[in-house]
């Protein structure tokens, strides 16, 4: 057999092989039949509608990548009438195009903001316009000099009581707004974050306000304001997306134009104070939220693609049929993709649930309680950091276990990568949000302390902190080594790594340069692995036996290899028992390889459960039935670098070349048979 | 002082900060005074010539891109020829321009191949036009289904005796070429590596042939043969090379043009054997030995570009001037940067050696003597998986470390990124090459066992195993905590991690997943920290007193950080005593703290040894002036979506979509004064 026809055999065997039912794993990552079923409606519509084709997508220049991406945006609106679309719906349909818009960054982050600080008055007059999409809206917070450290944004709002208008400045350079999404040449309106000044020249310290941009008639600026995009991103990342700057001369607007849900400036010129100061929080948490479940479909189509290839891609030694081996089946390869795998699931889930808690905090918000708050901050800037660093880092893995041709653009997951790295360093650069986590770690620690560890006062400690539980005399006897295939004793030595690193922070003063990343990452994982353990408990209710058992391995596949990467702190910690001439990781590096082996033949079965399309994956390497060397070849048939013969430059600059070398050496090398 | 003013400020300040002569220390890296002027002279020609400018080079199209590569290729030999140039200075020349070229690809890999392998009648014929770039050359190995697994490969050469012809033949599409260097577009000539097929049909296995591909009168493709460009690549790296597929359809070439420096087919058929089989490895081992200086380079760009923006960047907490902070100071930030500044001085050095045993080596093959082979295979293959791995790490760490701004192409470090990446997983895939790292330590290691561990056995261990002298019996007491301030000590521990792994691997039979990853890196970081301690060492003959201090500390770092990040080993093989309740790596941590910030002020001096101008790095954030906010400006404002107001599709596609929003919600929000 032709090798790319047993590339072909290869999937078709393996899809034979797995033993689950992929539908019922399909319904569980999509909460339910009908939801899958209406995201496979929408699929279809947009997969067939010739607009939002990706054939050429490789070849097209920047500016009609943009050109293309509001095309497609247009035809999503035009299809939600004719198809009688809901917004979930037609939010859903917007994210399924496979494409980052510059719309996706307006309704992640102006929308939300302006609905929810918006007050009454400005809700009333354009409500209705941002959800219809009849103005366009642009987030406009960092600055050249500064980003998500909004105390020290320089744009100023100066508020003019003879006029009742705000004066919205740039006094400098860096206050120049830069990055926001659909700010270079999309937008109509802005939510401006600037320094409040009141009359009299006192900084109330950053406040919202809506600008309008540009014109409704025609598009042009208004007067005084100077846009536009802010070049290229770097990997050939949110190319489509035309990230702005924004500099503003003296721009009036009216006194209305504040957003006053939270607060507001008197028609005279006071201030009136936030009733909490954490009510303005929500949008930001919805943001990074969202960017769990967006990090977990990353993993999931990187993982979806990689282990495809690996499966029919043969290499190196022989196997038992005689044939090279299958790529997927060396230890190497598999312990590099069935974590990724695992952490698509889990983080789907989580995702999912984390919506859903936001979507009951905002209810609370709405009637003055903000009891929820400070636990929805840690908890989705824990999973924010974990689900972003790790998307990034599975993609890259999953495109490295490739070899050579992960690096083609038509292997994709490139394109993933570049696209979903930026969330590493926004929404809170990682590095910076690690001591948020570190900070509330660290309080929870204190009040604890001040308790002195009361039952009591262990008993209040809300999820994100209740590792600490721990730090209660009983449990400060030494652990034995778990049994590794038992989910509640892994959790537990993770929590006590926790525990004992965030008591060590807390009760030292020498802090070397790593100390609080690797106190913040040891509490994203406790909180996390306790989160996996929960899922694992819960699979018995919503899946039949033998899917519930290979899932439930799928997820403790995470656990185990999140002890894994922490073992640095859990040995010296002195968390797991070293006998002398013995490797105490021995059983746990056994167990993984031996979940790996035992996942090996579902592999096929659970990535086909993530119920992508080929259009949807866009990967030669990731194509549903293994056709990978057709693939590479048919699409390779399309670069526009081979449609001219000989190739445009030739006579200006090979020929030339070529010459002179004859030239010098005094031959073309032609002079015998040839 | 206005912040874009205070960032430059910064800059001149901490220039002023250094301590250390710039000169003297560069000189180090470029290895004398004299290497350094003919790099800042071929620097100065190149950087002037309008042909070399990049300043649309962000915004150009792929054929654009390729367009001005080959432009560039043939200046550079216009070049040559005004200013008298070596074959040396052209090849640094050709290195200075900041792009990959084609011809690079050609150098690396044909040239080499083809000098080393052609035999006396190929050089004559073709000797000559290789070296005047009379003809282009391209390396065709990798096909489809197979890469540097040569003894797979499926096209074949069969040799006709009756015409005394060789028919070269793409029997699948599996066997397409894919991938080859300048092979698209470019190349005139191909090395191609082909099964050869004796009379009678004995195949012989993989052997080189050199075959015409494209007409030398108007570069039209030869018959029997279909060539092209393959695509893009990920990330948009190595946009401007024309890697290419080809598929030879019974193409016939004379007998002559098999290559045959070290096999032949006699005219009637009969195979000459090689006299070594080793002495075929020589092309290959220069390309992983010129990754190792590829590496350090990006190292040394990414860090510089990195620490200075972190040097005039400011944000968060106010420092005693009552200024934010500059980012640098962060313990997060200096921890991730100065690791990278480091690697970049360590593998600049080692580069160089490397290239100057390789060229020993060859001298001495060519006698016959292939007595290095076997050490310098795998010397180069350690470094090459250490550099290329590493390099494309610390360049995503350094981008990270930038922030928000760090995703802009202006930032230049994923522009370095994405170019560098394929590395990991070309000239052997590193984890592949991990497997032969670990079967030349266990070869090693059973030929001490089979001689007991004598004395006269561990005497003769070459560079490569000598850390295997620890499974001395007087070696195996337990180790005391070192002083991380002495790099004799901190080398031994490394030493011993490798020493225990892999006696633990070679008598263990129980092989987790990972086990041979971690040996390899073990055994590898064991040979890097000999020749960092050789570094230090050396210091104190080559550099003044102060500069060897700063550079020695600077050396340390690597030391430490290697130590570090093989925590998890030196721990679980207990060679760290560990004291209950205490955190046996606190003073490796402390120690690197206190390294790190000791550099601190040294930090701008190191990275300006470097020697790099702005048109080097084209880097917003990088320049040396610190004025990174003016040329983020500046750059922006080059963008083709600005070009026209209102944008591109704007009518189509943006106008329509607001109009419909705008009709469903009865308004366009402008009915009050706004």
């Amino acid at each position: 057999m032709l090798p790319h026809e047993r590339a072909k055999r290869d999937m078709a065997e393996a899809r034979v092989r797995t033993t689950i039912d992929v539908e019922q794993v399909r319904n569980l990552l999509f909460g339910g039949q009908s939801k899958w079923d209406t995201h496979a409606r929408l699929l279809r519509v947009v997969s067939q509608d010739p607009v939002f084709d990706k054939s050429e997508r490789p070849f097209l220049a920047r500016k009609d990548r943009y050109k293309r991406a509001i095309s497609m945006t247009n035809r999503i609106y035009e299809l939600r009438d004719i198809h009688g679309w809901s917004i979930a719906e037609t939010a859903e349909a917007l994210d399924l195009i496979d494409e980052e818009l510059p719309i996706h960054l307006s309704s992640a982050t102006f929308d939300p903001v302006f609905m929810d600080q918006c007050g009454p008055y400005l809700r009333e007059k354009y409500g209705e316009l941002v959800v219809n999409r009849g103005i366009q809206g642009t987030y406009l917070q960092t600055e050249l000099a500064h980003g998500s450290d909004v105390a020290s944004l320089e744009t100023t709002a100066t508020y003019i009581p003879e006029a009742k208008e705000f004066e919205v400045h740039s006094p400098t350079l860096t206050s120049t707004k830069w990055w926001a999404g659909a700010a270079g040449r999309t937008a109509t309106h802005g939510v401006v974050q600037a320094q409040l000044i009141l009359p009299g020249g006192k900084s109330m310290g950053p406040h919202l306000f809506l600008v309008q941009l540009r014109s409704l008639d025609d598009h042009r600026l208004l007067p005084g304001i100077v846009m536009g995009d802010i070049g290229p991103k770097a990997l050939g990342g949110y190319t489509t997306v035309d990230n702005g700057f924004a500099r503003f001369d003296h721009v009036r607007i009216s006194h209305e134009n504040m957003l006053s849900a939270f607060s507001q400036v008197t028609e005279d010129g006071r201030y009136v104070k936030p009733p909490h100061a954490k009510l303005s929080y929500g949008g930001m948490m919805v943001v990074r939220s969202l960017l769990v479940g967006k990090g977990a479909w990353v993993m999931a189509k990187a993982a979806t693609v990689s282990i495809r290839y690996c499966t029919v891609r043969r290499q190196g030694g022989r196997s038992t049929d005689g044939l090279e081996r299958q790529v997927i089946t060396y230890p190497g390869v598999y312990y590099r993709l069935l974590p990724v795998l695992s952490h698509a699931y889990i983080f789907i889930i989580l995702g999912q649930s984390l919506l859903e808690q936001m979507a009951v905090m905002n209810k609370q918000l709405a009637t003055g309680d903000a009891s929820m708050v400070s636990e929805m901050h840690l908890t989705s800037c824990a999973l924010k950091i974990l689900a972003t660093t790790m998307g990034a880092q599975d993609a890259e893995t999953t495109r490295r276990a490739m070899g050579g041709h992960g690096y083609s653009e038509f292997a994709a997951v490139g394109r993933y990568y570049a696209n979903f790295l930026p969330t590493t360093t926004y929404e809170g650069d990682n590095f910076v949000l690690d001591l948020q986590i570190v900070r509330g770690a660290l309080k929870a620690y204190k009040s604890l302390q001040s308790s002195s560890f009361s039952v009591n006062a262990v008993a209040q400690l809300p999820p994100s902190s209740a590792y600490l539980r721990f730090l209660l005399p009983q449990f400060t006897t030494k652990l034995s080594e778990p049994d590794w295939t038992d989910p509640t004793q892994v959790v537990v030595l993770l929590e006590r790594r926790a525990s004992a690193m965030v008591g060590y922070r807390a009760e030292t003063t020498d802090i070397d340069a790593s100390m609080d990343n690797r106190v913040s990452k040891a509490t994203i994982d406790a909180y996390l692995s306790v989160r996996v353990r929960e899922l694992i408990e819960s699979l018995p209710q919503i899946l039949q036996p033998r899917e519930a058992s290979v899932v439930s391995k799928l997820y403790t596949l995470t656990l185990l290899t999140l002890v894994e990467s922490g073992l640095v702190d859990i040995l010296s910690f002195d968390l797991l028992p070293q006998n002398p001439g013995d490797d105490p990781c021995r059983g746990l590096r056994a167990t993984i390889n031996a979940l790996c082996t035992e996942l090996l033949p579902e592999v096929i079965g659970l990535t086909d459960a993530f119920g992508f399309t080929d259009w949807e994956l866009d990967s030669a390497l990731g194509v549903h039935d293994g056709s990978v060397y057709e693939q590479l070849w048919a699409r390779a048939q399309k670069e526009p670098l081979n449609a001219e013969e000989p190739v445009d430059g030739y006579e200006q600059f090979v020929k030339p070349m070529l010459r002179r070398g004859q030239l010098l050496s005094g031959t073309r090398g032609e002079r015998s048979k040839l």
